[in-house]
């Protein structure tokens, strides 16, 4: 903890935590809107199926229907959370001729009421033909194999063109299903390789994963007509995000889409993109004149609102005697289903996130995404980065295995320092990697207890992850204001959005930390389209590194007014004042002072009635480059990312092939901590998901049909498998995050997993290649190889 | 009209008029709030009684009622519209030992209907000792009149003391029921007298009236006893009082009490000040923990909201052969109630509206103030300046008829101009008087119509009238935000309210017109103090010169920032680009060119995320001086003034003495009409409001007791009154206005009252010295000297 500050570093109680335990925090679903419709979706039951008819006259037919609409009637509309000139987008909100895997969208109602709706989809009359489909990547990119997509011509103006990006959208032909292809390199691979003296090669498999945030995702839209502005209510993650394609689809101003302030129930990156049920509630309100609210069943979840990225990864690392990496080349095989989804964002973080990890002087990068007629993948928390540490931290140890070193000192000769650039220029303003493995293996007793597995089948495992905080993704920015109010207190306006994450709590104390004010200080006016400046919102890890700082910089700025006005009334210069408790005082003489409140009042009665308003803005680099730079390992993406040391401790039944996950601890580097509890909470949970994605979670398909869309069939990691969690600090400071702060969020999810995977393989001698690390799949490797 | 403008001075329709038009437009009666209680109030029958005893036990047993409250339990919390140390606040949310007048509020309950509300109510017993009351002003200033109030002890921190003035507030003893006096002079009056050529002196008298505004008060109010925060919905004009008062008396700070957006259906001033009602909506839901919503009942309107100030105006003017204007002596009496009102702004304005319109080198105000037991009275429209008109422009026909110059002529000669400084140091920027009387001549062919009035009971009269625009009352500044949209349109945040006079549309015609954009551009936050910057609101006419001009200054400043980054898109000196139609080009090369939404996504992208947000803010005269100065008659308000010339014709049917107006015509100078369509509105709204005041209004009290509350008693100039209308336009331009725009919308109504008591006074050839001028006082007035 970093000393000197009064309301940073401290762990106060969330800001939005008495609304929510008291059920008065409004979400979108508890949006009641006057005549308002209910809307829902009759969806696929076929991976792959040309329609060959739809009939709605029976539903429009019954009292209470008010609209029944079909991809016919909407046409050609597309979308996707990628569309670039290369990639043009490749959903629509209702298919047109064909449905592409089962519970693609085929026509929606909205009604009086739920059950009227879900009688209206009963009554629509689908003739579907059904066509060969494909369910695995590599089947998928062979000749001949089932067409998920024919010739995709970009319907609408390519977003990035619109982001400033001029290049024209070209038709896109997915030959042989190929969505995405990925190809970066620096150093040279092949002299790397040929200096090293051992290299390894495994084929490591990832299935995909659920989100599984507690609120199902859920839209409320209301059209208004003579204004031709659409108000929203919504599952979000960014504002901006929602904004811009509901915008787009809909062909209203972005001006005049106001998304309004509502909680989100957790995300985990599920809820970024624009989804067929926002475009069509929104859709039907426009057509029917009436609110429209969708509400995703838990199902539709599973099966529509997106998966974690599928991968097949092949790995090849070339080391020195010593341990030194000299060289790897990654070879991905992404099925992001049957749609691109975040393909090619999925392919390029992959490798993002495990640069800033380990100094790699050679290294190439290839991947390739291929349709197959299954759900839909899109970013989950960690976005590439849990799949690449499974595969690349067991490498590791599996090499340190082989070179007889330990692994925790395999890594700290090979990971990355605070000062380092990388090579594509982003520089580590600050990396608590080294203390943060020297802390874990001592808070741990790593060396007492690694290697020992085989006697008694418990293990112990290590794994480190990285994850930028914000990056230069979209023309957004975060910027904020500060409105200092009558009676000292500030109103502070950010785009920001709370989905759980904490961002109301840690916004209002960094501005409260920067005005010295008191967090009840701190009204805050957030996630709300029309009042709040723009923001990149909460992905991309940018919540404390750019909303934050653009806080920080908005109440400094607003700081900077009042001590102006007050340094007049003092009649003592700027520098000589200090500012604390929300009273300006003179240094020398700090019982001569006034108040904000005074400053204020003497602000707009002295100085032509100016209010004391500021304003701040942050990006994390200033480069306009959108593509990456191939030559260079990619694209710039920020100066500042989070770290995580991960040591999982477990147990493995020899007989069941169960494994408990008994205590993970994390050392981890987001800078100072701006709330140790939000900290602790945001490591907790991803400690809790790690070890479900580590043991239980699969999204299973049976010839593109989800089998287990139910949490009764979806194991999430509960309160029973919840090992013991130790938090270890780096004492970590980030210069250039407000107040020191940095990501925490996202990274410590995929350190967890490869930490738990490598403790599995210490338990019990073997190694396992895919995730989940099922009794099956312990018991085979016992047998084949193990303890 | 000034050429050059693009959307100011076009009669675009309202900007709020389609949702007022649906019924849309939310109103705060419209407020329905989840498990919401209704308020009610008791009031006193009696005009003057101790309160004995109130028992509640009958009223808290019935079923549904929440809460019952009385002043013992509120204790004395005083609120007022004036609270000085000279003046400290009288009024009380609820008496305590004694009602002072017949509806003065003794209890209050919230139940969960309207229905058992009113039951309730019936349940309270009071037992009041009757005392002996004082109705008339002069009766109530004689020694052994019956006291209205004890000593007023201040129970809360002085008003003005928040507001800077370190003046403790003292208790007030209001020695024979005088509330308010006021003296100010300057020159010399007895020597103006002395050398006057002819002096006149005359005893003029005006009745209360009432604002007569369609929707009734109303409040809804939320207290949420987790954030320590009231929430309210309410009829005013200016969110800035409202919040103050609230804050201060029910002791929570001023952030933590919001006022939201909605509609108020016409004010006219009535709605300016802390009612008892909104406290007691608020305090009751504090204690109830429920929201409360309290709807006042026309009758409730017409005796507990205000009524406009009765005076007794006695004025003696002095003037040379020629008709200059030498000295003048005013003398008022006040009687505003029950409790001071508006006492003493009233008395001081009484004069501050006159003295813009003519050159009186000696000069003399005085006035008294006197407690009695009537309704209480605020301002309206005008707020002193129709009551003084109706005197002084009378008297000047007067004057004109024994010196035999025209009144038009005599006006000509006396009436200041362009460039004149008033005593009190503010400046007349711009002044259309001449220009209005000529102009008013011209087109109602006054010469050839005045002095025929006696042969066919038809008369025309001229009345003139003065108004600021905006003054340094309060500490309240205007101030507006302006934030640049993605798609090239602008958000507007200001603190102004719609309360029907049309800020909505003006303000955003100010921002497009500024930023080169069309009003469907704008889009507007207003009239809610969580997102919007101080304005001191809608009174004082300061909606277009401070208010508007506030956002003239935030969208130049949103602009400047949109040039110097296009400049740097286009590679030219920002002096050398020109804005028009939300694009930004080369003046030397029209072609070259970028758009607003361009220049918004360049400067996120190239500028660190700098989004386009201006700030602007206006106060119209520097000096921080809150206490008249005597001897300059006045402190200073504004540089800029609005100015009436009305005319009004008129027929008188001698037997039954009923007036007819039959035309008035307005010339008018509010500057540049920002929007004609409103102009003629508000010109059109005051020659109408003026007919009534002239010929109907008054509301009649006996023994204390208003007699006609209520529309079918009290009458209103109806569409059958509405005379014909012309607007003649004096083409000024208010230079420190925003495009050369100011005051509007109160200056009129007292020069169309003026203007009709003398086309009557022409008409019957004779003088009525008070109003209504009903058709009795019209025949009492031919009988006694009149054709």
């Amino acid at each position: 903890m970093i000393a000197g500050y009064s309301v940073v570093g401290k762990p106060l109680p969330r800001v939005d935590g008495k609304v929510k335990v008291t059920g008065e925090g409004k979400f979108a679903a508890d949006m009641m809107l006057a005549n308002m419709l209910h809307g829902k979706i009759l969806r696929s039951p076929h991976p792959h199926a040309r329609i060959v008819k739809i009939d709605t006259s029976k539903a429009e037919a019954l009292p209470g229907v008010k609209a029944v609409i079909t991809g016919k009637e909407i046409g050609p509309i597309r979308f996707a959370f990628v569309d670039t000139p290369r990639y043009p987008a490749d959903q629509y909100p209702l298919a047109i001729e064909k449905v592409r895997y089962v519970g693609d969208e085929v026509a929606a109602v909205a009604a009086v009421d739920e059950i009227t709706a879900a009688e209206a989809l009963e009554r629509i009359e689908v003739e579907y033909e059904p066509i060969p489909a494909v369910f695995d990547p590599e089947e998928a990119l062979k000749d001949g194999a089932p067409k998920v997509h024919d010739e995709i011509v970009p319907t609408t103006t390519c977003a990035w063109e619109d982001w400033g990006v001029n290049k024209p959208a070209r038709p896109f032909k997915a030959v042989n299903n190929i969505c995405t292809t990925v190809s970066m390199a620096y150093g040279d691979i092949d002299k790397g390789f040929a200096g090293s003296d051992y290299v390894r090669e495994d084929r490591f498999v990832l299935p995909a994963t659920a989100h599984a945030a507690i609120e199902p995702h859920v839209v409320a839209a209301s059209y208004d007509s003579n204004a031709g502005k659409l108000d929203v209510w919504i599952s979000h993650m960014s504002l901006a995000v929602k904004q811009y394609w509901l915008s787009k689809t809909l062909g209203i101003p972005v001006s005049k889409v106001r998304i309004h302030t509502c909680f989100t129930g957790g995300s985990f990156g599920g809820k970024i993109e624009l989804f067929s049920h926002d475009f069509l509630a929104a859709y039907l309100s426009r057509k029917t004149g009436r609110p429209v609210k969708i509400v995703t069943s838990r199902h539709e979840v599973f099966t529509n609102c997106r998966l974690s990225h599928r991968f097949i990864i092949d790995l090849k690392t070339g080391v020195k005697k010593d341990g030194t990496i000299v060289a790897q080349h990654v070879k991905l095989i992404n099925d992001p289903g049957a749609y691109r989804g975040s393909s090619p964002v999925v392919m390029l973080l992959a490798h993002t996130f495990r640069i800033p990890l380990y100094r790699i002087p050679n290294w190439k990068h290839e991947g390739v995404g291929a349709y197959t007629n299954k759900p839909v993948c899109m970013p989950k928390r960690g976005h590439g980065s849990p799949q690449m540490s499974f595969a690349a931290e067991q490498q590791l140890d599996m090499i340190a295995e082989h070179l007889g070193i330990d692994p925790a000192e395999l890594r700290l000769k090979n990971v990355r320092k605070t000062g380092e650039v990388l090579p594509n220029g982003d520089r580590l303003d600050s990396c608590g990697l080294t203390t943060g493995i020297e802390r874990a293996v001592k808070a741990t007793k790593w060396k007492e207890k690694r290697g020992r597995g085989r006697s008694n089948y418990r293990g112990i495992g290590m794994g480190l992850a990285a994850m930028f905080s914000g990056s230069m993704y979209y023309p957004f920015s975060s910027s904020a204001i500060v409105k200092l109010n009558l009676d000292g207190t500030a109103t502070l306006y950010s785009g920001q959005s709370e989905f759980g994450q904490g961002c109301s709590t840690v916004l209002s104390q960094i501005a409260a930390e920067e005005l010295g004010l008191t967090l009840d200080d701190i009204i805050l006016v957030a996630g709300d389209t029309e009042l709040c400046p723009p923001d990149i919102g909460g992905f991309l890890s940018a919540g404390v590194y750019c909303s934050g700082e653009a806080v920080r910089r908005a109440a400094a700025d607003a700081k900077q007014q009042l001590l102006v006005v007050a340094s007049e009334m003092l009649e003592e210069n700027v520098d000589n004042l200090r500012v604390s408790s929300g009273r300006i005082s003179v240094m020398r003489a700090p019982e001569i002072e006034v108040s904000y409140a005074d400053v204020v009042r003497h602000s707009i009665q002295s100085h032509n009635g100016d209010p004391v308003v500021g304003k701040g803005h942050v990006k994390p680099v200033p480069e306009v480059e959108f593509y990456p730079s191939l030559s260079k390992g990619g694209a710039r993406f920020t100066n500042a990312y989070g770290f995580t040391v991960a040591v999982a401790e477990v147990n493995v039944n020899p007989d069941t092939g169960k494994v408990n996950v008994l205590k993970v601890t994390i050392a981890d580097d987001c800078g100072q901590p701006i709330n140790p509890k939000n900290v602790h909470g945001q490591l907790l949970s991803q400690a809790i998901m790690g070890v479900g994605d580590a043991l239980f979670e699969e999204v299973v398909t049976k010839e593109g049909r989800v089998m287990n869309p139910s949490f009764d069939d979806y194991k999430i990691a509960s309160v029973y498998e919840t090992p013991e969690f130790v938090h270890v600090p780096t004492d970590s400071f980030e210069p250039k995050g407000p107040f020191g702060g940095k990501e925490v969020g996202e990274c410590a999810r995929a350190a967890v997993i490869a930490a738990i995977a490598n403790a599995v393989a210490d338990a019990i001698g073997a190694r396992i290649y895919s995730l989940p690390l099922t009794p099956e799949k312990v018991l085979e490797a016992l047998e084949s190889g193990g303890n």
